[in-house]
């Protein structure tokens, strides 16, 4: 019988017990040993919960507790649980993690210790909910030099694009919708700021080069700026407008990462991932293109994420399982010198002004916005189109980049 | 280091030699082990091949040659392939392959001596070309109890189907071009006739249940009758035609498997699966839904596949990787029993008759076609709308089942 603790009984830790207790049968068959939870730590207590049992308030209790050889951290943030994770690993647990900022933060110095402590840290809920995406690339497209990595991987950012699209709906309006249906936070700026998709590509762009990709460094824009009007054009251009994470090694052998709406035809794989789904891309030299989709975010998806790394930990007893992330930084490219098309929105008054400064570009004209007129641009890089808009001025209305 | 053999230098066993040697660095770093083809057996020579100094004729060279600890059999049939396996897996040499005759056929019996001799008999390239789904169901998708796994499995059809829809040519016309492309065999029967399909699903289904399902026991219907006039209806109804694999945990714990046409909303994630693409939708009980996509097959997506295998077989010497797929069958629903929605294409003039055999159906219009009308009935068993069918005789022009 394999003993397990969850850390922190939010929505995501009550999903992992609920996963190991009612499919109990499939995880332990799956495990080839009989998986419990034993503890639940919280700073709460929780009367009347089928589990209330399980609930302890000292962390020391599990790490102390030999039984226990898997331990899920789904408590988030960068302090309890960096500390909790790292003496869990020291004293030879393995760790599984729906934790992205905590991944993204000290990913390679946790695996490392993992490493030398012959168990496993583990995170393939941090990315994707219930995608399996970093087995994928950890374990499946192994054989593969991965040229890029693109996807939709904020659940909460792509409901309120997808509302806007369907409904005509402003950004405000439909981020107040996504908040009452508890899709957003009260304080939405990591996911709508672009934060959060920031650093799942980050760890998806570190896993894919076996080098770091510091979050901080990865350019980010969120959808704040996103005006119906932008859709108006995309839909007249057969296009749709979704944020996307990306990382993709450039001709030079750097990295380029990046997080930012993108307008992408209708027939684009990615744009029809709407909701709260998520979608991501990935490009091998050998493979081509596959893509993996599924539910990004919510209690059971997650959590049948995590359960799953407990499963592994437990066939992996006694041994790691390969995660190359090393701890030496991989060499970013400059975003701001990268070549692709630019959508501008503009006034249409400004016509022969933005026809000259952006010769070749095919104009887009959207029904209802007769003042206004939609540019579809050449290929340049992003500071040569940064310069042309600031020439521009006030005729420019938005600004969308190109997939 | 390790050395591996590769039976059958067709066009898998060659792109397996490429994609281990042309992504050494990419395999053996992932490997933990430097990793080499030394043997190419066929019963060819190749002379001004850059690896002709590997081909052997002789399988027993490669059967005692203690360096090889993995083998790629990659011939298809099963025959030759299945007795060289079965040597292989004796002498305690892990298998890969892309040959989904002998893993439908022989699967649980090959498995099970694989785990008596504590090597592998991996199959990832037997379904979904380069898509994971092997893997995602047997390491990722773990704790869950999968409750359907639904997809375009073959390429070669799906091919057909998208000429068809695009360009409204007939069947026969796509075919050829299906075979211009070498897409199409020049006897297509395996794949048109659904049989190719069918040992893909089988295969899922029984990775999905844990129990054996016999790929002869699965009703199996190609996609030979669908014609134009199927695709106008199915566009005027925002529909589409695919040919779905497809296996469901029914209410009373039997398994319903089958392979045949379906139409399905041109919104539902399969109906953006175009040309020779494959996508596999998996449903779990906690997970919900998740879609795998990339190519279902190819030189190099399938030779990627299983060198994958030979990466995993190589991190897993001495031990067997579970799987589970056991000997005895898994009971298999009366697919006739089963209830679901139908299209019906039928003459115009027998309007009245179809309204009064299907009470409730919802009638198509398609431009072009004033002598006939389409039909999307109600919930229905198979048998029900068979014996319907029967009744309207001549009257009826196509059928085709709804997702």
């Amino acid at each position: 019988m394999i003993q397990t603790a969850v850390l922190g009984y939010g929505t995501v830790g009550s999903g992992v017990v609920e996963v190991i207790e009612r499919n109990n049968a499939e995880v332990s068959r799956r495990a080839g040993e009989e998986v419990h939870v034993k503890y639940i730590l919280d700073l709460r207590d929780f009367p009347g919960d089928p589990y209330e049992d399980k609930v302890v308030h000292d962390f020391n209790l599990i790490l102390e507790d030999e039984e226990v050889s898997v331990v899920c951290e789904v408590m988030g943030g960068v302090g309890a649980a960096y500390q909790f994770t790292k003496q869990a690993l020291e004293a030879g647990k393995s760790v599984c993690t729906s934790n992205k900022e905590l991944v993204a933060k000290h990913g390679p110095e946790l695996l490392a210790l993992a490493a030398k402590k012959r168990c496993n840290y583990m995170f393939e809920a941090s990315v994707g909910g219930g995608i399996p995406i970093i087995r994928s690339i950890n374990n499946a497209l192994t054989p593969e030099k991965i040229v890029a990595v693109a996807g939709i991987l904020n659940g909460t950012t792509n409901y309120i694009l997808t509302k806007m699209e369907r409904e005509g709906t402003d950004y405000g309006e439909a981020l107040k919708q996504a908040q009452a249906l508890g899709y957003a936070e009260r304080s939405p700026e990591a996911d709508v700021e672009g934060h959060d998709a920031c650093r799942k590509i980050a760890i998806l762009a570190s896993l894919m080069t076996g080098k770091n990709v510091d979050s901080e460094k990865v350019p980010t824009e969120g959808i704040t700026k996103i005006t119906p009007a932008d859709f108006d054009f995309a839909k007249a251009a057969g296009m749709t407008i979704k944020l996307l994470g990306k990382a993709q090694l450039t001709e030079d052998g750097k990295l380029l990462a990046m997080v930012a709406p993108h307008m992408l035809s209708k027939d684009h794989s990615l744009a029809m991932v709407n909701d709260v789904f998520n979608g991501i891309f990935v490009t091998g030299n050998m493979l081509g293109d596959t893509m993996f989709y599924g539910h990004g975010a919510g209690k059971l998806p997650t959590a049948s994420a995590v359960t799953a790394d407990v499963i592994d930990c437990i066939r992996n007893q006694g041994r790691t399982i390969q995660c190359i992330w090393e701890d030496t930084e991989a060499e970013l490219a400059d975003a701001a010198l990268t070549r692709k098309k630019f959508f501008v929105r503009a006034k249409a008054s400004a016509r022969e002004a933005v026809e000259a400064a952006f010769p070749g570009s095919v104009a887009v004209e959207a029904d209802g916005h007769e003042e206004e007129l939609g540019f579809i641009t050449q290929e340049m890089t992003e500071q040569e189109f940064d310069e042309k808009c600031g020439g521009l001025k006030d005729s420019v209305l938005g600004r969308i980049r190109m997939l």
